[in-house]
């Protein structure tokens, strides 16, 4: 169910079915259908009586369009639902409906089960993501590239190093999500206030019964306006935007035509431009930057919306409701719109080394600075340097020429050594090692969400777990 | 075509029209058809040609769920728009469709030509929510209640100087949404970078024709990437949601059960809770501060956006895509509900003025602060009244039973001037003068969008104007 | 060293200290010296070298406020500091300072050591505040208050339950930050684009030396970056401080005249008006909510901070620079002044008990429902109650009146069931439990920074940890 | 006055002054003097009295330190300010000292006093900004350069095209801050609670003498908690800043090594590596990026804190204390930032010229394409240029070449023809008069902050002006 032109282009269709309408109203009902079952198996209310309730709780038996319509005035959707719930049930049994719960019980928990049935969908993408990082660090290893900072050319580096970082970032904020995920998704449940006073002494069975239905962790206690660990798991999605951000950016300024390290390479329409029939644009890293910023900026909403009077906030807690589902949905846009990049992404090694060349090799000078240093001490070295880059950027000279025809150079390296100096190749420092800590930091970190071989399921379960 | 929950909690379902997928393609359409009958005016394209164009630009002709399907293959939807558009054309006029613009041409003022239609929504809604401030602020000139400072009593004012603060708010913000609307308003139209080469000698020509037949102002020069009067509005509409937050959290902690100033009179359903029978909730001030929060956070993401690449940003100007309509519709939202919340709005009188003797009447004490300090200055004053001001705390006995006891004050000042010191009827100040100022600039501030008695139009156009 | 009224407003004396101009310089030639000895240690420097550069590495060799007007014209501190630092330096040893390494490098770890300095006084804070929580869990089983939902009175709880959600919460933040801090705060060593390679083969070896000296932990490859572990750990500061909003703004609530059942007891000064003698204002809990505001603010800067370009980005990795410094002092300030609003707090419960009849006892109306509910269903219950309410609301009568003499009632419930549904101390529902839970989670998540009691150590050490 | 490294880094050692404690002291003082002047002038007090009071107020007799340490208890600077002055004041004057004012009015006038000063330094540095704009706009009417759209080459642009947009938008942003510095500068003054009650009937004769002693604009009425004059000023700060990332990143991404369009001509160290000796880095558009960040960042915390309870807030008004000197000096150091790298710029026209043939000439496309669509039709046009394309692409043969010897284009156009669609001299469309609409644009617009030839003055004053 698509329902703008934005769905689709900053975040996943996937994802939006998640947050429709129709599966809110559909969770709502699960924690209806759930708490009557819960209840009976507590005493609290009659075996038929949780039967007959749980038996009317289908998305289908309800006008979803007709449920907002009422919501509009009833100020939640809670108030429209019960009511026709209510309505629908028949006999004895309608006296029991939403016994003992609060609005917000339904709505906070409906919320997260939506989060359980969307981040996966999520982390299943860090995942392809990342195995696809995985990949390009290890099959880069020596396709030497510029190092740039503050978008100047410094020293060379392997691409494989470039993925390796954007790897570890990835199996880094895999680990985080998926720890925040556990933490966040649990069951609220505290009636009117918080007390479960309706309950009297059940509150407990009935707490851990509910939890066992919805196969949720039951939290300590009720957390209506204690959003710590909703406002981590939020703030954890706006790091991973953030992580996007960066990668995305990468690609888009490999791929500007001065450049031309990589290449996005879409299909027939991607990218293309309805006036300029050359234009090849990183079309899914240009919109992953979109999806992160839109994404980012829900967080800080989140966490002003903390500030909740009291047992039920008169603002900040309503405020979350469309902030919420939107931080998933763009994240989920932003990562996947990175990973469709990634696996379009198209290295062009030639190129990177012809860039090597550019600005005539200068981003060899640190290099020749360190081995003159090593002789001369790096003031002097430096002093010597700064000569030579003088007559490469004013005499249109490469380096190498310009290294190797300077009396002063001459004076403490060998010309062998100068050649030496300037091989990118030899200036890789701990590359190598790096990337395989990379390789290894992200294996161990994408464990935790990676399928049990010996187990049937695509993703480790969201059970319960313990209670922290 | 309502979408979510959200849409008639957070915003109106008007302004969710405004800017609903069918309304996008219609303001689409509306520029191509315009675009072809300015080019056959300025003789670019043949008469016929435009015809034929402009014929088939007609919503019904399209399958908008199809055309955002093909939306998230191609990044924007002028692509498959066009393509649709160039098929239904016939014969020698679909050479001429899209003729010499660039998507963000379309889509930028498709924009544009939404907000005309949604911001006049929304400052009618803000002349009616201004009416009523002005209505309470001289119907309350002498309802006293207690003034309040970092949420303490201070002194008294009457509740009609509190809404002549809003009143005055509410009328500069009119006065400046209705300026920066002007300036906002107008067509983008720079072809593939800005320069209009495509059309030769004639891009001036056929950008005044446009702008004539869309009845846009034309720019100085196109703005593609210069998104300041965007921004500017769109932080007007930050700071228009911002007062609604004022004069909402007015109302929430005016209606406190324990302050019980002011009811919103709700109607049946309205602001009813799911578990407790008793409650009456200030439905319509709570969802407006929600919807300002949510207001509020997309101004950050459009200022951040401004940092566009070049002659088209990758990323920052697609961000803008559902934060600005967000932005509107959020503000609308909050507008609509504080104008609900004041419609709804009842004044408790007597229980402003039972208010003003709690806390044994100490919000007295600043007065009588004043008539001792007259007499014995400030310092002298301050150190007799602060022991009154114990014995109130202490003793339980109201201000003027302790003030009337004190020694110290008898020795300054007789029994009738305490008295009168301690009447609050004698402490409006200014006020009187204050509500007369804030009516008068609001009449002055809101005329600019006041229909003209004489005029057949409901609100003044938002006709072309001058180029600034 | 204070700078202006805000430091001491807004953050602590001792926060400010940490990141004071003096406090970087001397971690930047922290990271110098360690850097020095690191590399005599693994035979890149002499010894002699190392010795006589950590030697000028003290803070009192350098003209602070020079540096820093000479950081205004080279963009960053490390250009002038390693200038004076090779200055004062003597002989050979000169040649070696600040060998391999980039600004960067000692930007990036001076930030680290210096938030090693401060979290913990940050944390100090947080268990005070959390160990006040606790005992008011405790000592408050019994304080009867009335609950709020959205701002009306919902249902009574214990004041003991408020103080245990707000433990909770703390307890779960100290837990998060601890495991940041302990993920966040490790070595940045890269040299120019983060392959070391200026070090050659030692890469690896000069970084484990390095850590080592500076007690650091070091990362798997650089980060230089890649910033998710420090946007992580703001995030964490940022939902902290939206954890003392909560807390704040509950106080700011209940002090308010019209309800009065805290008290914030400041000295002299405090929370006093220059204008009226009679105020005492919540200074310190309104202080709280300014602190906080600016903390959370400082998240989003942050993570829009991670879309850094290549090996080192050109603006966004700067903003950071007085960006994080913000965001600790500002949540360092809110954790202060929340904690000294709780050690101040006097509870008082007899107005709290006095404020349960506010209202004529309205909310009891939960209460009676599910009592009659239990006998009739809750849609006849509903019925019923909303004629008594309705009673209580226009005929001033209180509930427990109205409900006696309703013959509705009477026929479902005997008078001692009625009075036992509407006394208060009936309702607490499960409120002990969560209590206990709460006091149990908090001693759990709290032990991660408490002292080990056979330790010498104040709060446990940031020592290197894993790698992980 | 300089505090810490980031005040010259990120903002201007003039913009730090203005809000230094001290200024921030002499402000305050500067209000308290006039009021004393301006009540004697309403024989509110005696004559001799406030000549007393304005005598003692001088900040050399203040003891600033001292006044910020007891600020962190007071919870404002006007306690002990207040306290300090009262003790200075000799006989009876004392009395008088500080009559009928409250915190937030001196507080609020003291930052409107700041601002005075403040504002000017940044429209003039706007103003040099604007001039080199059109400097560079009239100068490089014929540099051509690629025009580049989601960062690929789309069409030849003149640079001076570049520098008119950017002036435009200067232009517009003078002119709208000078009109939100003309609104917001105004008197607060209202007493306890807003009715300057103890003024009793002389509050408005106090208010006209005191705005004119200040020489500032009354307000209609005080504006305590209505701060939408302030943030509409914040807003538009925070569009300049916008603004000025826009040139920033324009000027970071032309000085790519590979791109190499523009120079910023930096001194000595200015923009050097500690590691890389050939590194020129855009220093001062890296640290304009940097420092608008920051600046953005401060306007959601302005408008979040509109939300202000009834006459005084609650820790909304007190963020606001540090936020808006901060994005005031953080919107300076941007504008100076970019200004200084306009200043120093060094456009490259022969590389730029060289650019355009790049990736083979293929941002000549869109032109051959027009030339052939006029004749053949678009849809038709863009399949023959398509394949070119591809030719161009795979073939590495420049366009000019491929579509030589295309025999599909040479049965529509003839080689003159080719060879004139081709040359980029032909493809400036609109360019000359967009340049001379923006050259007359900034011309009015900055004429509200021209020095008046015939004045004394520098800039315009910032007098009273009318009420609105």
């Amino acid at each position: 169910m698509m329902k703008n032109f934005f769905d689709g282009l900053y975040g996943t269709m996937a994802m939006a079915e998640v947050f429709s309408p129709e599966a809110q109203v559909e969770a709502m009902l699960e924690f209806e259908a759930a708490l009557a079952r819960a209840q009976a198996r507590t005493g609290v209310i009659p075996n038929t009586a949780a039967e007959s309730i749980a038996a009317q709780c289908r998305v289908e038996f309800f006008d979803v369009p007709d449920i907002f319509r009422q919501t509009a005035i009833a100020g939640t959707p809670v108030i429209p639902l019960v009511r026709r719930l209510t309505e629908i049930v028949r006999g004895e049994a309608r006296k029991y409906v939403h016994w003992a719960a609060t609005s917000q019980d339904v709505m906070d928990t409906a919320l997260v089960l939506q989060l359980r049935r969307g981040l996966p969908l999520l982390l299943a993408d860090l995942l392809t993501l990342g195995d696809r990082c995985a990949g390009l660090a290890k099959a880069h290893r020596r396709t030497l590239m510029p190092g740039r900072t503050l978008l100047q050319q410094a020293v060379p580096i392997p691409f494989g190093l470039k993925a390796a970082r954007w790897l570890s970032m990835v199996g880094r904020l895999i680990f985080e999500l998926r720890g925040k995920q556990d933490k966040a998704l649990r069951l609220q449940f505290g009636g009117a206030a918080g007390t479960l006073a309706a309950l009297g002494a059940k509150g407990m069975a009935v707490t851990d019964a509910l939890a066992q239905e919805l196969r949720l962790a039951a939290p300590e206690l009720p957390w209506h306006t204690e959003r710590d660990r909703l406002a981590l798991l939020i703030s954890a999605l706006g790091v991973i935007a953030g992580a996007m951000t960066k990668i995305a950016q990468d690609i888009v300024l490999l791929k500007q035509i001065e450049v031309g390290e990589v290449t996005e390479a879409g299909g027939e329409d991607k990218g293309t431009s309805s006036a300029m029939p050359q234009k090849e644009n990183a079309l899914e890293a240009i919109l992953a930057r979109a999806s992160a910023r839109l994404a980012i900026h829900e967080v800080p909403l989140v966490l002003a919306a903390m500030e909740q009077e009291h047992e039920r906030a008169a603002g900040a807690w309503q405020s979350e409701g469309p902030a919420i589902p939107a931080a998933v949905c763009y994240t989920a846009g932003a990562v996947a719109h990175v990973k469709n990049a990634l696996l379009d992404l198209e290295v062009n090694g030639p190129k990177m080394r012809e860039n090597l060349e550019r600005d005539g090799g200068l981003l060899m000078a640190e290099a020749l600075l360190i081995a003159l240093a090593e002789r001369v001490g790096k003031p002097k070295a430096r002093t010597m340097i700064k000569a030579v880059v003088k007559q490469v950027r004013t005499g249109h000279r490469p380096l190498s020429q310009a290294a190797a025809e300077s009396p002063v150079i001459a004076a403490v390296l060998t010309r062998p050594e100068i050649v030496s100096a300037l091989n990118p190749e030899n200036t890789l420092g701990s590359s190598d090692i790096f990337i395989d800590r990379a390789l290894a930091g992200y294996e161990a970190d994408s464990a935790v969400i990676r399928p049990d071989p010996g187990s049937a399921e695509d993703l480790p379960g969201l059970l319960p777990g313990s209670i922290r």
